[in-house]
């Protein structure tokens, strides 16, 4: 049998996972209940962290990930999206033990560019992700140019991504306002929240912006961005309409 | 097997599912991923509405409720919870159904009023929910005085939850503002958001309050009390530790 659900590989953060899930719901164009898409979201947060692995200490999260993904054809997923950018260092691997074919989050970063007058773009990511390079390559096939967080910028991002997966979104929000500025310096136009515990913390500095006069740069949220994807996917092939499932 | 998870059995509406999840999210004391609490969710919203037939029109909802508990039971749930108040009319069917037990949500709002000095509780609900009558037996078990909003009070109650379910929280909230203040008339202390769809709306009333000279009443959220309740029972199971899952 075909999945007719969205599977949403959750957990990495919990946090973050339901920014993802309240965003997939609030994109979802549906006036009652019964017009909204099928989800079906696992939260198992017992999974080794991916950066630490991907810079060369602890256990491979992988088995994890495929356990998970496993569970999730089980519950008759008909798409998966997995709203962690490290774990997207695993992509080739889910996509081939998966029934349900993936969509990835720098494919829909990118889909968000499209059409923007930005050049330079940073990457606001886990150590583990820009290690494994995956948005530089797909930044480069479409002939934009990476800027890469110095030493200082990178350190600020590290204490926004522990900060909001350890609950203090506040000390996030600080520690990402000291990574904007700075990444602006280095000529950016425009951030990738590659890293979906970061546009929690975006919520705070987007609130005191409006307050202020300095302009914001363009931050694209990956989050939002892969959500956008999964509910435009789902309603593509129905799977929000109630005769269909009768 | 004995279950290790929370089973959450969502899209009564999503959004309320949505913000059900991140409460239990940030409930839960964790300084980083792998201590959180397991957690599935299934947000499956084609179930028939529970309010109308109640009321006397349309399917009856019960068998799409079981069929999701069993999913969720093959899912290793060890606790079920429904953040939907309406659908607690078919509490005892679902819970004899279920390998898992199941929370009352009832109860958990009764619990947060234990030792608070208020005595007549308004009951803010669907029309199928207070038709059901089990909010006002709970609280008559507890002697407290039931507040049934007045006819122009549970038409705007009527309009905030079709309102936030459609997507339009601020007219939602608009609607929650005229039935607190026709309830306040009745002599209600306190009113309890027996409809998860209200405490979306209640988050804009709240901070309008900030800006207001009047007093707010107390306000108890079923979609908090079920959270806190969940995340309580989790803990004390040890579901959250690593060395426990292994």
């Amino acid at each position: 049998m075909t999945g007719d659900k969205i599977g949403v590989l959750g957990g990495m953060g919990p946090a973050a996972t339901a920014d993802f899930f309240s965003k997939l719901v609030q994109l979802t164009p549906a006036s009652c209940d019964q017009e909204h898409l099928p989800v079906v979201v696992t939260s198992l947060p017992h999974i080794p962290d991916r950066s630490s692995f991907l810079l060369g200490q602890g256990p491979d999260p992988l088995p994890a990930l495929l356990e998970r993904i496993a569970l999730l054809n089980r519950m008759q997923a008909g798409l998966i999206v997995v709203p962690c950018n490290t774990s997207h260092h695993w992509f080739d691997a889910m996509a081939r033990e998966s029934a349900a074919p993936l969509l990835h989050i720098a494919e829909a970063c990118l889909q968000s560019l499209a059409g923007r007058n930005v050049k330079r773009i940073a990457i606001f990511a886990t150590r583990g992700t820009l290690k494994s390079a995956f948005y530089q390559r797909a930044l480069e096939v479409k002939a934009f140019e990476c800027v890469i967080p110095n030493d200082y910028a990178q350190l600020k991002i590290d204490t926004c991504v522990r900060s909001v997966k350890a609950g203090d979104v506040s000390a996030g929000a600080q520690a990402l306002q000291e990574a904007i500025k700075s990444t602006q310096a280095q000529g950016a136009d425009a951030m990738i929240m590659a890293c979906t515990e970061i546009p929690l913390a975006a919520v705070l500095i987007k609130h005191d912006a409006k307050h202020s006069t300095e302009p914001m740069p363009l931050l694209i949220d990956s989050t939002l961005e892969l959500a956008r994807q999964a509910v435009a996917y789902g309603i593509q092939r129905h799977w929000h309409l109630v005769s269909a499932r009768a």
